[in-house]
């Protein structure tokens, strides 16, 4: 039987086109004689000729500024004001780094002091991406972890955050917020009351916002919007908008384009004290600098083809077919998972991830323990090796206590998708019936 | 006028031309439609098609596994043993990692302890390449400096390296030997006896020995050859080669490839305890991969094109003309240098760089010390305002006291070069009146 993986947030992988678009601008870039080829579109043609003149020596290979290409910057301070509704943004506040995940660990750097006498701490959702909470225990912070309400669609709450900052008191210096929307592993998204609530807590508190928005161009859940923090925080108005400190995360890996492989990201920092802005030069520029590819594919997501634009129409189909697919499944998905005996799915609204909760039988989680292996992990190397199906244990994303779930990646084909729970089911209701 | 920058190791961005066969591949597996193309070799062709079946998904834009892809572990070992004439070496013990630069900074997480009662020291040379002290600093380690023997054209001595080592007790504990081969800045290469007595004092006081050997392919000063460490240390036989602690770092930023921006590099570990090899790995995740396209320009540099080859006609074109290059700067510079009064510089030998010694008039160093600069630093900031020449000063690499230098990186094409040398000339015969 083949194995079908639904593990990863890794679009390419689980089997969604590149954007034709994007690998011929890159091509070219790579070849620059394809300029004179008449197979490529002339936009293509032209924009690799305007990227190719910002890069220094007109090459890719050369090394960029520790923050990355200038007009690269630019084209994403223009990117995020467009999408801002024409909140201003400074091309110097961006940073282009390796991947996003690159620059959480770089920001993590500006925040945490181990020569303190407590340790730094940082709020973390449970459930919550787990690079994140490895780069804060290889940098030796704190995981300060505060719940999300799965009744509530996994939503994030003020007075659970108040709770969790409490309770760190003596534990950690407690410095920063960090807040992944749309959701990983939850498929949640916020609306902008919550954010607005979040933002006056972390100004009361002094807490540096985090705000990991890396999936912003996957929501199409009913009713759901997205908003980034920085349109928020800047239309909140004075004092906060001047006040509170937010980095704001972006990547090439996810959305439409999924070029995780390519590695390139980049956080904009707001409101920070230009002291600390140098010192952030200073870190960011420990890597000497971003991969040019992954820099010039954010360039590229700042700015699709056009309506008009000979690439317009191959653009706008392989995008409407990703987004149907999305849009399609984001519906589906759990209402599938929610028909299924003793599972339940909160309803998606954005993001690549599915968390349905698997109510496990009694037997099997003794059985579990006897292997010494936390329940959903079991459930999940029973589900591959009887059912060739790859997912991921909520373990690995922290859950309340006895609760169990798995992690399913929706950015998927439909077919890909179909097969996949078809296999769960079947699986899990044999699961129940072996154990109850 | 216009400005030449000579300050950069950057060959792209030095006026080099990227290897036609290189990016070939790499515009190919970005765009495998080009496959069809009839405007691409047949062996660009295969090798895009094969690496591109070594990418999960089959796209460059997915992520690798954090060491990186198997295949391409396998081509960069497979070189690394064709390179030491038969000694073996583990794909398991390859690492692929943004660029060489990031991998110092990965190997140095493993040496460095934080909660020990003396901070980690790290024998470092003087003069050396400037972003591992940054290294160093960021991780909160000391620059134990040894200096290197600038009147035997910068050798590397092992009684100063003792020296150095004694003076460090008390004041860090030194776990490690940083060796930069061929030398940046000095233009220096190793010879295999060097390298045999330095092994050997790196066993007998149990140090960790670092080999930054990126400038590896860049050897063409009379008489000198590259050894690779691993090579010698393989061959001193038992116990050395099986006990010794290396890491040998290569990239493909240097050499005839010179792709900076795709931020490629690798790490061999060799004789590591398998513990340390697992918390390895451990720490190479935390970037989640190293870019794609840098790690398919690390296997196209492990495997160009060979005799016979649709594509080698050209590359051997192209690599014989920036050798030929090489070989004329390497010589020819150091002899113009040596020309001018006031100046004196070794001979060179491999690597990018040379570093002559400035005699500056005392009123030349006077008038630096009233403007609050260092004297050479002073020098290169006349040198580019009135020349247009941007070179590095002496006091970034570190040098022995009262003493002052300036780097050109010589892979620069010849008209280049030799504007940039008369225009010095002017300016330094100039400059040794005004102050004299
Ligand atoms: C929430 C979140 N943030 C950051 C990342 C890192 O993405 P990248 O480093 O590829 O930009 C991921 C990857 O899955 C993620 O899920
Ligand atoms: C001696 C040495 N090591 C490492 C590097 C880093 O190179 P990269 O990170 O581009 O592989 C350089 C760059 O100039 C260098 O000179």
């Amino acid at each position: 039987m083949d194995v079908i993986d639904v593990s990863w947030g890794d679009p390419h992988r689980g089997g969604l086109k590149p954007l034709t678009f994007v690998r011929q601008v890159l091509a070219a870039c790579f070849y620059p004689e394809l300029v004179q080829s008449d197979k490529l579109p002339v936009d293509v043609k032209q924009r690799a000729r305007s990227l190719l003149s910002a890069c220094d020596g007109g090459s890719v290979g050369s090394y960029t500024l520790s923050d990355g290409i200038s007009y690269i910057q630019c084209s994403v301070s223009n990117f995020i004001s467009r999408r801002d509704g024409g909140v201003p943004s400074s091309p110097e506040n961006i940073f282009m780094t390796s991947g996003s995940q690159r620059s959480l660990m770089l920001v993590l750097k500006l925040l945490v002091h181990n020569q303190a006498s407590l340790p730094t701490g940082v709020l973390t959702a449970v459930p919550s991406y787990t690079a994140f909470k490895s780069a804060l225990q290889t940098l030796g912070a704190t995981v300060v972890p505060y719940y999300l309400d799965e009744e509530q669609g996994w939503a994030m709450e003020v007075e659970e955050l108040r709770r969790a900052l409490q309770a760190s008191k003596g534990i950690c210096n407690t410095v920063a917020l960090y807040v992944i929307n749309p959701g990983n592993p939850t498929g949640h998204v916020q609306s902008r009351k919550c954010i607005e609530e979040v933002i006056r807590f972390a100004a009361e508190e002094r807490l540096f916002l985090m705000a990991d928005e890396v999936y912003q161009e996957s929501v199409f859940g009913e009713g759901s919007e997205f908003v980034s923090y920085k349109k928020v925080l800047s239309e909140m108005g004075p004092p906060l908008s001047h006040t509170v400190e937010l980095a704001s995360f972006h990547s090439a890996s996810k959305g439409f384009m999924g070029e995780c492989g390519l590695r390139g990201g980049y956080v904009e920092l707001v409101n920070l004290d230009p002291a600390v802005m140098r010192y952030a030069y200073t870190i960011f520029s420990t890597d000497i600098c971003a991969p040019v590819t992954g820099q010039l594919a954010l360039e590229l997501m700042a700015n699709p083809p056009r309506p008009g634009d000979p690439s317009y129409p191959v653009y706008a189909q392989e995008t409407q077919s990703i987004q149907a697919m999305l849009v399609h499944n984001m519906n589906w998905v759990p209402e599938v998972l929610n028909n299924i005996p003793g599972i339940s799915c909160q309803p998606m609204m954005g993001g690549a991830f599915v968390f349905p909760r698997l109510y496990l039988p009694q037997a099997a989680i003794e059985k579990a323990k006897v292997v010494g292996m936390q329940p959903d992990l079991w459930y999940c190397k029973q589900l591959l090796e009887e059912a060739g199906v790859c997912v991921r244990p909520g373990c690995e994303y922290g859950q309340t206590e006895g609760n169990h779930h798995i992690r399913l990646c929706v950015m998927t084909p439909v077919e890909t998708m179909e097969e996949v729970l078809k296999r769960l089911k079947n699986f899990h209701l044999h699961f129940l019936k072996e154990f109850s």
